[in-house]
């Protein structure tokens, strides 16, 4: 983790609570994923959704990934940050007449068909050349959260097998569509190879059948990052895995990755505003609630927590950790054993880099926590978005 | 529910997704309320919490019903709506020290104390009179979603009686504080009267047995409204089981009502951009989702959806009701019967008005709803804030 005085320094400028980003963590996630597939023609599509801050968006274009976006509203952004078109894949399964037509004359590197419906709404309206993915839905288990499991065939998300055979019919005599690719995403935070395995491997077996000459694969599904459970995706176990089969496209590989890029990179900083003593419990109320962090409130997710202050000579207590929100949902540790903190010091809440401010809200009218860019070459700044 | 012409008509003027909140209903439900109440010495404080929209508050103060406020952003709002001081309760708890001596010197009705920590701080800084009430947890199954039960004793909220018996003491020998009530709030959208009982019973005998000489009582606990399948607090019984309690205290008596007033009184319009078809199910994809509405995927709280089209000739489908956020859990019905819909249509979510907007962020970039103001006085306009 980052220095804990860099924490303590922006809180005196920022106040509490506030997200601080490493953007170097970030630059380093990237090179790694980026040598990890060196053998093959890879390119990471930056999952948008995950954190849409303005100052990673620029340093993922000046690294030079692609990104890999699910409405307009991430597309303008995107493009505020310098992302050219021929550098952006466009997912999500609601895109509407005007937004495809915008992406079909602008020319973007993809567009990820959700469903049979969406096809027939672009092959109407293209009018110049398009280059499309099929999104399967390849019904596999991602043993993750149901909220964030999105390949099962109950999951809103792509097509089966026999839809997407039409699909590739339909293009075949297209005029302007062209078939680039097959999309999968079975889900988000994703721990076990072996969903990622069957997944691809149906899909290969899908392009193989059908004889399609695949320009690229985009092989969805969230890497698992260890939220302090010790578990995570086993790299060495996906490229003795999967290697083999993405071998087996002979394609180009695209990876939407988004937590596993920026989540650790992420910390929420917040000040204990009192530690609550009841009959039953102790509560460590923080300034910072379920409105800055929804991830516990909705996922169930649990967060590491950090004491910020002197740990020597402090009782070890037993408290849960709460926020400001008048609502029993807002808790971001139960029970948790930590050295007692006194009112006015700060805690840490690691890995919030992704899906953290990206889903905060004005609930309660409670401000929203600032954003805080941290880089060894500029120190600290406030984000510009 | 209102005219179905009139959210075609906003559709039209404002695009979709929006809410809608009918003003004239959360009108009619507050005098109700204070028809309700007229034996006693009575006052609403409305729940800001549920809905903070700046035209809703203004006409809550043009009807004179006080407010409940929860954080330093709803007391600015409720100002700026012209709630005056002496007209606003403030509940919360994690009331900064800078926040609490701004309610003292701008003299709020009543501070309702969520810890003895918080009565010690404020002992430490009240320069004049400062009215308190006590919020005690009298540990209380309120028999609602989990996340909103707030009086149970593992819940964050409040003091035990034993913790509140110290308080008092100390509240006898201050300077400047004065005990005006005592406060509980168990939980919200309780369907039963018994867990209202249990607590406002308790909370007489804690009154009672110290003798305390309340000016009011602050009993919280939100009304559950019937959101489709027939189970909303029955007024009757609230009549024959709790008046006589409330008699009991001999006291003013305050209502922390929300959803109760602004629910039923909201709408969210929004346009089916497909119906998608796969092997094994429908999907009615909507343009609004859990960015704009989060309380089926935080609570699995179901809402009534229905069709804003012609319904004759129509043939009956089964569909999940889905929205365009890239998340599973983006989903606001499941195996919905309902006459099929053609994309373009609309269909109206019911209920809405409160924990709606309130609750909604920029989750994938999806702008928010605007917020849209009906009344038979002045029709249609969008919300000033």
């Amino acid at each position: 983790m980052l220095n804990s005085s860099i924490l303590l320094s922006a809180a005196e400028r920022f106040g509490t609570p506030f997200y601080l980003y490493d953007v170097d963590f970030i630059t380093e996630r990237v090179e790694r994923v980026y040598r990890f597939f060196k053998q093959f023609d890879f390119h990471l599509a930056y999952a948008v959704k995950a954190n849409f801050n303005l100052d990673i968006l620029k340093r993922l274009n000046e690294l030079g990934t692609m990104v890999d976006i699910v409405s307009f509203g991430e597309y303008e952004q995107v493009r505020k940050a310098g992302f050219t078109p021929d550098r952006i894949v466009v997912n999500g399964n609601c895109k509407s007449s005007g937004e495809l037509k915008h992406y079909v004359s602008d020319g973007v590197f993809c567009i990820n068909l959700d469903s049979f419906e969406e096809l027939l709404r672009l092959e109407k309206l293209a009018d110049k050349p398009v280059r499309v993915a099929i999104r399967v839905n390849p019904d596999v288990d991602p043993k993750t959260h149901p909220h964030i499991a999105t390949g099962l065939k109950e999951n809103k998300f792509g097509v089966d097998y026999e839809t997407a055979e039409r699909m590739v019919q339909l293009i075949s005599k297209s005029r302007f569509i062209r078939l680039v690719g097959l999309h999968c995403h079975i889900g988000s935070q994703i721990v076990e190879v072996g969903p990622f395995k069957e997944a691809f491997e149906s899909m290969r077996n899908f392009a193989s059948k059908l004889g399609l000459n695949l320009e690229l694969v985009n092989l969805g599904g969230g890497w698992g990052i260890d939220y302090g459970d010790g578990r995570q995706l086993d790299l060495n176990e996906y490229e003795k895995e999967i290697f083999p089969i993405l071998k087996g496209f002979g394609a180009k590989v695209l990876l939407e990755l988004g937590r596993w890029i920026v989540a650790p990179a992420g910390f929420l900083v917040t000040k204990v505003e009192y530690v609550k003593r009841t009959k039953n419990k102790t509560f460590i109320v923080v300034d910072a609630g379920m409105s800055h962090l929804i991830r516990p409130a909705l996922y169930g997710a649990k967060h590491r927590i950090e004491p910020l202050y002197p740990t020597n000579h402090r009782p070890t207590i037993v408290a849960d950790v709460v926020g400001p929100v008048c609502e029993s949902a807002d808790t971001f540790a139960k029970g948790l054993k930590l050295p007692e903190p006194k009112e006015g010091e700060l805690v840490v809440i690691r890995d919030v880099g992704a899906y953290g401010y990206a889903m905060s809200s004005h609930y309660n009218l409670l401000r929203k926590a600032p954003e805080v860019i941290y880089s060894k070459e500029n120190y600290l700044r406030a984000s510009s978005a």
